[in-house]
């Protein structure tokens, strides 16, 4: 592995980040082709789900210069058929002589291709940039691996962790950059969480107002609403996305809410978030964001589902009112939730945190 | 101002910072010198109260040297005699030919100097880097300008704003690193304060325990003690630091809190924080730390005496348990106390944070 490897690879991975949120259910891919001489003659990413795969952008724009070069690819070239042809085909029948690939695909319908590729005589090299690679990656890696999708809890406060005033007043404690920042965090998601809480209370839109990225469909809005209480009016029901209502198994279910409503298992406190995920998992979705509530956060948190914390502090203090955190499992100091700090930024005049558990490498499936 | 005006003045501004923590009641002060050829002749700073001022360390350093050149000064220099001689007189005595200054004097017992250069010929400039440099000075120009000492509020937590869990236990939510922070900060201070409710539930020593600064005192401890109940047995009692005991004017004070009592007008929820730190003023204490108690920091918020916020957040989450800060006067989010980030940086696993109130120039005494 050279220098200049790591710098392809990391242009690679630059690209692969511009299909965040348009390519569910499929992963974001980033390519780059050298012609033989080591002269960048083709780049590109996997921009939505049915459209070409990151490595066909890149070998169409490299065209004859594809011949006896290099292509680096932030995930293992797939080795199937789907809505496209096989990439390692591709990158074969264009005659490229060495693969660089960052991520070998973990998902069964799609791995082979390096040994595909090797058969025919192609040099391949794996593990170049793997960490970063699987990082900007890391909702599709946890929903091949883990079987679920990927969580991520948003909140905003202030730096004591107050998300409103003592009257419930909370317009607004973060700045509109960082209010712009949470539409592109909802853009980049499949679907939205709300506990019926944050419903009843605040009766939110749910949907991003930013341009969606070129995802084949719209994000989806999800209630968490065991006791079936959706009003009819609530704008979550405004047609303007689809939207999920999880309701217990046993709930009664008004007539508004029977096009939206999933039934799940009730467990103590309301519904099984894991048979949540699992309904979410078999519609392809591969992400979602918890927006809304204290106390549905603190029970992804409890139930060890939570994979990204991203957090925006304003730079103020209230020192009293609603917590941003409900209870979590956590009654005594042993039982804190670790996590560590993998990003902090300024957004506007807030602080934008991004935090991750310790072990941030995406799950493989437990054994249950 | 020359762009080696600034580098030589940041360079006076650096010097002047360590000594912080040991001058008090003085301001810190640092000092660079260059012969005639543009060449640094001699360091300097103020290392403690009754110690020789940076003009005269860096003076003994340049010797002969500094004929005919330039003095980068933090602070205009004193044109008093106090416990030593005025560094004006020391200046002129040397042949220094230009004088650079960051900050006038606000003190007017020490003010004058710049004229007195002036009239002996000597080149003043003032106004370079005179942010950077009040900065620096922070406590001490509130400490002049207000009548008070500077108040910074300390404290740690998790990212949704607990200092312990649900029930009490909070060792420890923060690093190692970050506490070895807060000693830091405490043998910056000349005092510390804590609420009852600290003492009484945590027994807290309230001492540095990293080596002090050349301080002519040890720092202060003080607890805010309305009904006068510190016990005998406390640990702020243990005779290691003096202690001052704020109590209401008409409490009845037990023997063994007598010769560390201080009476204080009484008002709702306590002793009146401006006659406190009037009080601490008198005592030529600069700069207070509260370290604990959210009641006691929600106080001097809601009086607006904090300015400056240090908050050690630990990338973790508890979702119940006490809060960092308590009540501090704001009911809605029209009352909320806006802030900026004047500082973020990583300290082990978590993150200090220090904010400022948003007009972080300090204040010139209020008409009353």
């Amino acid at each position: 592995m050279t220098s200049r490897d790591i710098l392809h690879m990391r242009r690679a991975i630059a690209l692969a980040a511009r299909g965040l949120g348009g390519t569910s259910p499929n992963p974001v891919v980033g390519c780059v082709i050298l012609d033989p001489s080591g002269e960048v003659a083709g780049e590109g990413f996997h921009a939505y789900a049915g459209g070409p795969h990151a490595e066909v952008v890149a070998l169409r724009e490299a065209g004859e210069r594809a011949r006896g070069g290099t292509a680096y690819v932030t995930l293992e070239p797939c080795n199937h058929t789907g809505r496209t042809g096989p990439c390692s085909a591709a990158l074969l029948e264009a005659g490229v002589a060495r693969v660089v690939v960052a991520v070998s695909d973990p998902n069964p319908k799609a791995a082979g291709g390096a040994a595909v590729l090797r058969e025919h005589g192609v040099v391949v090299d794996e593990g170049v940039l793997t960490a970063e690679a699987e990082e900007v990656n890391a909702a599709w890696l946890t929903y091949v691996r883990a079987g679920r999708p990927y969580v991520t809890w948003k909140f905003a406060a202030t730096v004591d962790g107050r998300s409103a005033a003592e009257d419930g007043t909370s317009q607004w404690i973060t700045s509109p950059e960082a209010r712009a920042d949470v539409h592109r965090l909802r853009a980049e998601s499949d679907a939205v969480i709300a506990g019926i809480g944050t419903v009843l209370a605040d009766d939110p839109r749910l949907t991003a107002r930013v341009p969606a990225p070129l995802r084949e469909a719209p994000v989806l809005r999800v209630v968490v609403d065991s006791g079936a209480r959706t009003p009819a009016a609530a704008r979550v029901l405004d047609g303007e996305a689809p939207t999920l209502v999880a309701v217990a198994e046993d709930a009664a279910v008004p007539a508004h809410l029977s096009p939206h409503a999933v039934r799940l298992p009730r467990v103590p406190g309301g519904i099984d978030l894991r048979a949540l995920l699992a309904e979410l998992h078999g519609r392809q979705v591969v992400s979602v964001l918890i927006e809304g509530g204290p106390v549905l956060a603190g029970a992804f948190l409890r139930e060890g589902l939570v994979d990204r914390v991203v957090g925006y502090l304003a730079p103020a203090l209230l020192g009293a009112g609603a917590a941003a955190l409900g209870p979590a499992g956590a009654s005594t100091i042993t039982e804190i939730h670790r996590l560590e700090f993998a990003g902090v930024t300024p957004v506007g005049p807030d602080l934008r945190l991004v935090l991750r558990p310790k072990s941030s490498a995406p799950q493989s499936p437990k054994e249950s």
